[in-house]
């Protein structure tokens, strides 16, 4: 199809792209809301772990460690110092089961990447823990169809820019496959990149854009991945 | 010299290579210990976290947010859960501080790489936390010397192996320097690279190795970065 007319190399997010991840961690704050319920309501303390994921962000990154230290302080501060150690522990245990997660594909995932593999370069570019994500993918039975595998700490335009020098490529001959807009798509646009985005049912939070973000951007949007075969082959 | 002969690409270690690192942690176990020194001797407070640590390896990794994981963990268990909550929260800030830490390069780093530059190209390999590790290279302002920074998961002869063929190169035209025989050392000479031997003057307990490990390899060990100058240059 002409729109992708010139990609050589298809780069895959995967949390919630590839596999759910997503829904763990929806199921984690709901877990800490209810060990802390006995201190406020579980709406506001969903409110407070946000605004303290967030303050955090900076210095723990993304992934399920800083996550969990989060929880800890999150827990200490809505308790004004009160909360059980056992609660800090089972807190310790809800990240500890994070980690240790089995790995559920999409659907079609496999067969998208079977019939591509042959026609373009495959990648996987995803943030978080590295060794969390390079867990994931080795779990996932599906590292066997990337050639390439870019954990990065942030996925803003400069950081696909460097990516796109590093693997020696165009930024015409990319396409970028994902579930979050803010990080996925725009930021592809904004360079020159091709993106297509594939929602997943839930995002996190601080994922969202506006409207204002993304006007004048032009991108399609498929429910599954399997839709992108017929516009790519 | 004829030993690095071939040599093209010089590969330095990060944490206590270039940079103070291990001090730091020794720093916070002896504050932790003595956070909790009403529980048991310091003595047997640094055993039990090594254990810890030991033992979370595998699914923390390296790094801070996983070793203030360990922490917290080890002080529930070794207060049989009656470690104060502000205790808990005095080790989060133990990590914070730790994240936030400012660079000490250690002697005569920037004037070794700015003689090597034209010479080799010059690549980072280290292992822990992705966005720890790009935060510290981008505070150290040395940054600007190299032409590659690799932040590995692990250090075994195999990770190297991949590296080299990302890199496109043989490894006879690698060197490592590095402070671990472990991770820096061994594993090169393992897979046909050179690899130099300078100690820090703390190492860490898991990165030590045993004689017999050792035996039959060859490398040379200098006690500081600059000693490398004249058998490569």
């Amino acid at each position: 199809m002409r729109k992708y007319n010139g990609i050589k190399v298809i780069a895959f997010d995967a949390d919630d792209t590839l596999w759910v991840n997503e829904t763990y961690f929806r199921e984690a704050e709901n877990k800490f809301a209810s060990l802390l319920n006995k201190y406020e309501t579980e709406n506001k303390i969903h409110q407070e772990l946000y605004k303290k994921e967030i303050k955090n962000l900076k210095i723990y990154g993304y992934g399920v460690k800083g996550f969990v230290l989060s929880m800890i302080e999150c827990a200490l501060e809505i308790s004004n110092y009160n909360v059980k150690q056992e609660v800090i522990n089972e807190v310790l245990g809800i990240g500890k089961r994070m980690l240790d997660e089995p790995i559920e594909l999409l659907d079609n995932i496999e067969e998208v990447l079977k019939q591509l593999q042959g026609e373009f370069k495959l990648i996987v570019v995803t943030k978080g823990d590295l060794l969390d994500q390079e867990r994931k993918l080795e779990k996932s039975g599906i590292l066997k169809y990337f050639h390439h595998v870019e954990v990065l700490s942030e996925k803003k335009p400069e950081d696909y820019k460097k990516l796109i020098n590093r693997l020696d490529m165009k930024p015409s001959e990319l396409l970028m496959i994902g579930n979050s807009l803010k990080s996925d798509v725009l930021p592809l646009l904004e360079i020159g990149a091709s993106a297509i985005h594939i929602p997943f049912h839930t995002t996190w939070e601080h994922e969202t854009i506006t409207t204002e973000e993304k006007k004048n951007m032009s991108y399609q949007t498929f429910s599954n991945i399997k839709d992108i075969l017929p516009v790519l082959k």
